[in-house]
């Protein structure tokens, strides 16, 4: 069935209403399948209405789900989902269908599949391309121990542009494990799919044959029909005669397609009568069985929730006001190219890429190459500019070290998802970037108190020659005005932004980083509103250089040192400023206010702000905490 | 010719004597090559004698490097050497011929290609798998300038497993870019090559046919002898009639004999007829030309200089060390199994691999892999000991935060050549992980202070249910006491190991980490004799947790805190401490002693700690300095 509304009220599943664990669905025939699958299909519909969240990847993988959950014996049998935003039909079949409507929100199910949830998720996710590796360890372990399952990685065409997947393939075939992967092609990753892989895929699908399997587990070749999809239609396909999943050791199965449950229900009982690493490769379609999402594949990846406040826009995103600051600045500079893993959307790049397509680079999910590929770039004089939410920097963190910031190469690096990012989740919490940025030498690190900032930082870190990187939060700015000129800024020049009680002789000096610094600025006015204390708030701007200076200016005459971040405390910004008070014998009581060291579970941002005491009350209350015990330990 | 000794004098190489640039040896006829080829041969094999450093992969690159420099325009083209460690032939064409005698001695050539030296080294390397990525960058940014050079990265296929160059050559099909790889197949990483993809490039070799290239730059098909080698012995080929390299979208043209300096120079000239990816597959045998190389590939990878003074073993290595535990605690758990990517011998896994074959897993160079890896074996209740670099382990940061870390899986992480690591230069540099891994939740960190707390360390991280990591030095310990039982210590707590002038109050708290402990103590000791001030050193073991209970206990009469540390101040151990005294309201004066924050030249061990102020002398002098701060600005 095609599906063109979401309804409001929860459609009647009668069939799939019986499934609370898979071993009810493996009670059904195969005749049924069908009818499970559209329920379920219906099911997510209403529920991602609901609750918001992934939406065109999961309707797309609903028969794959069935399929999979009838034929394999889970979760004695393993099944890892790669990235997880595919999983919930996976969590709907497995005893959390009822709870779907709470995914993403807080104390509600997790975003992605995560092993303190449910023994049916055996692998946490969230980042692409892990699967393969993590299930290539089950199943060795399963065989060192005598005891061994079936382990099935299902992963998207995206993602296996990665290289980690490439490296478990790779060491799969060493080991000749028993191993299953679903090459779950829909053509996309968020974007579309690009790149030799992509085109080898295409080849495959226009070649007008799959390699099937029969009853007792042979392979045999049948005639397929040809088909050729998105992305796909302008890329030259390559020679489907070389199958690169065959070269590499593989046992090669498909295409098929992903949508007839049943042929997908045969092939895998099929599967399971061979061993050794098997590959079965399926075409699915974003968003399938609900009409807009087939039709806009990108926008449909995921959805708000129907009945969601309509949102007053007061501020344009940070990632918009990077994508209009990239447009400028490559506007008045024929040196800019900019860099994206697969995050054209995401990182607000859109317009950049339809205005400027020589000098837009979408590598595929591919952060490790993201780095160097912006490196050589940067050797032949171009000033290239990478795009990349800070977690993801973390696959290209070697890079970042050894390509770049050890040759000092001129790098711009806009790290966008900074700090707590929501409903994702602590997979996705871009909480340890300063610190594993900072220990490097060479690096600049800035991060802005507001979106006009952002910009001017932006401008300024394209400008200075060697790496740098710009950190700024997921969501809206504050509402500032953003200035259309691009002024340079001093690195490593902090501002005064208030001083509160200046009749006091001791300050209290807040030392604010990026998205931190509006709340400690309410909490500072807050506080000294009710103390007898001096307070003023720096925006500090840099995290790397630091204004040293500043900072010996306003020790004579500060009683506490306060620093606020929205990054781990250890090894954060605040612990720059500690390192710098010790290099320079100023020896005062200092304060660090910034994540705790534990991984945060999803919920709003805001909400998660509270929960870290990061938001204005919660600074008001720590500097009030350090404050009376600084009073109490004076002599 | 095929040489048996290395010669204490320099040979006489008449014709390579004349090359300085490489536009002389284009000067030369092809019929002259061979001998430029033996010369460069019987000269790399002298002056590697005098420097000592990488012996195996340069001797099997003299006639492609010959070959490369004489058919491309070097600078103006550009050469990219994948690892680098088979760059010295490419250093001797390139005017640093006399200099060679001194690669990686303070102040000599660096042991890899560095832009800072010379302007034909395009791309600064050290380690696997960039020079696709970097050639990618060069290659997309002179087309955009509009002036196009050739652009040839040379991957050995160890370092081909490795993801980022199957992600460049995927994104490099996307753009068909004018780039030419050359396949430079010696069937070995440090260790015997291993999986899919070794597999894979055997079955080419054993098919009989390679695809060869014409003078106008056609391919044709001709017989070629079946040739097998090495480690493939042992491996099952895979499919041939797939190639993986066609599969992805490039131009293969191969195998070719890469010792045939002849044919190689005819197979560039007709390469540069053509544009777009292309794939240039040799096969050439490490040690090439010496015989004890050719037969021993392993040792030969690396020697040390002829004439250097017999080493007087004082102590075991800390690779040893952490061999000889893990065959010890194998012995004693069956759920212990072992994970390294490629590096088998310099990890000390030797004995284990041979006595534990079924446990040992070496995934090629795979580090991504590696991690995630051991995260599905743990979640099957199995205990993976992960051995790997420091500045390796940077390449799967990502995975041991979203992976391992934010899963609390049980994983243990032997963290080899962690600090500085002497002639190898700032490329690997292990002088970041604490930072880098400090921060990230669920982390427990050890630093030994010799080789048997090494071992009980290695015992109490894995009896450790969660992520743990002990990080030790590159070379030898300290020539203690090796206790063969394992102990379990506790988690967490340090060690006072000493205290100077009890009867002064005031005390300097000198709380040292790893291998830092002992060059801390000499200091003290020394700075003791001189001073009217209580000292105590403190082995602090934990990185992380800090024992904050010990910090309390001495905060009272501490008048000074001195961390000192083996790794980057930014970030580093102090800065726990650091961090730990504000959460405290502790307000002491402290000094951070560890590494500035700039990258380091190659020199020995030695002279680098020296050079950092690292040394017994270094910390004293530093201990010094900040007393007289202290004793100066007391009241």
């Amino acid at each position: 069935m095609l599906y063109t509304e979401i309804p409001s009220h929860r459609p009647n599943t009668p069939l799939l209403d019986t499934i609370d664990h898979p071993q009810q669905l493996r009670l059904l025939q195969h005749s049924q399948l069908e009818q499970v699958a559209d329920e379920l299909r219906q099911f997510i519909v209403y529920a991602v209405g609901q609750s918001g969240g992934h939406f065109g990847a999961n309707l797309g993988v609903i028969e794959l789900t069935v399929a999979l959950h009838y034929c394999f014996n889970t979760p004695h049998d393993r099944l890892i989902w790669d990235v997880g935003h595919q999983a919930y039909p996976h969590k709907a079949l497995t005893g959390r269908r009822e709870q779907l409507v709470t995914i993403r929100a807080k104390d509600g199910l997790a975003a992605f599949p995560a092993r303190d949830e449910s023994e049916f998720d055996t692998f946490g996710v969230g980042h692409s391309s892990t699967a393969i590796s993590a299930g290539l360890g089950m199943s060795l372990a399963r065989r060192y121990q005598k005891q061994p399952c079936e382990v099935v990685a299902i992963v998207g065409d995206g993602a296996m542009t990665a290289g980690m997947a490439f490296e478990a393939m790779n060491d799969a075939v060493a080991h000749n494990a028993d191993l299953i992967v679903v090459l779950n092609d829909n053509d996309m990753s968020i974007s579309c799919s690009t790149g030799g892989f992509a085109k080898h895929l295409a080849a495959i699908w226009e070649r007008g044959e799959s390699i099937s399997i029969s009853k007792n587990g042979e392979a045999f070749v049948q005639p397929h029909p040809k088909w050729t999809y998105n992305s796909r239609l302008h890329q030259s396909a390559t020679d489907a005669a070389d199958n690169v999943f065959k070269a590499i050791g593989f046992d090669y199965f498909g295409p098929f397609d992903g949508h007839d449950v049943n042929q997908l229900a045969h092939v895998f009982e099929a599967l399971k009568k061979r061993s050794g690493p098997r590959l079965i490769h399926v075409y699915t379609k974003k968003g399938k069985g609900f009409a807009p999402a087939e039709a806009d594949q990108i926008k449909y990846h995921a959805i708000t929730k129907i009945n969601a406040p309509a949102v007053v826009q007061i501020a344009p995103k940070y990632s918009d006001i990077f994508g209009q600051w990239l447009c400028d600045e490559a506007a008045q500079d024929e040196r800019l190219l900019a860099v994206t893993p697969a995050m054209c959307e995401g990182s607000g790049m859109v317009t950049f890429a339809k205005q400027y397509p020589e000098r837009f680079f979408d590598v595929a999910i591919a952060e490790q190459h993201a780095v160097t590929l912006a490196a050589g770039m940067a050797c032949e004089g171009l000033k290239p500019v990478v795009a990349i939410y800070s977690t993801f920097l973390q696959r290209g963190y070697d890079q970042l070290v050894h390509d770049v910031a050890l040759q000092n190469l001129d790098v711009t690096f806009a790290i966008d998802r900074a700090g707590l990012v929501g409903e994702d989740g602590p997979t996705h919490a871009g909480a340890y970037d300063y610190a594993y940025m900072r220990t490097i030498p060479n690096m600049v690190i800035m991060a802005p108190k507001d979106e006009n900032e952002c910009r001017q930082m932006l401008h300024t870190a394209y400008l200075y020659n060697g790496p740098a990187a710009v950190r700024y939060p997921r969501g809206n700015g504050l509402g500032v005005q953003v200035h259309s000129q691009l002024t340079e800024m001093h690195i490593g020049q902090a501002e005064v932004l208030a001083v509160y009680n200046e009749q006091y002789d001791d300050y209290i000096s807040v030392l604010a980083f990026g998205s931190r610094v509006h709340a400690s600025l309410q909490a500072a006015q807050s506080f000294a509103k009710q103390h007898d204390v001096a307070v003023r708030v720096i925006n500090m701007r840099y995290v790397k250089p630091l204004d040293e200076q500043l900072i010996d200016t306003i020790a004579d005459n500060t009683a506490l040192f306060v620093t606020v971040e929205e990054h781990a405390i250890m090894g954060g910004a605040g612990s720059a400023v500690n390192e710098y008070l010790a290099k320079a014998h100023i020896v005062k009581p200092i304060c660090n206010l910034g994540l705790e060291d534990n991984f945060l579970h999803q919920a709003t941002h805001g909400q998660m702000l509270q929960q870290a005491g990061l938001d204005a009350q919660g600074i008001e209350n720590s500097i009030e905490h350090a404050w009376l015990k600084v009073i109490n330990i004076a002599p």
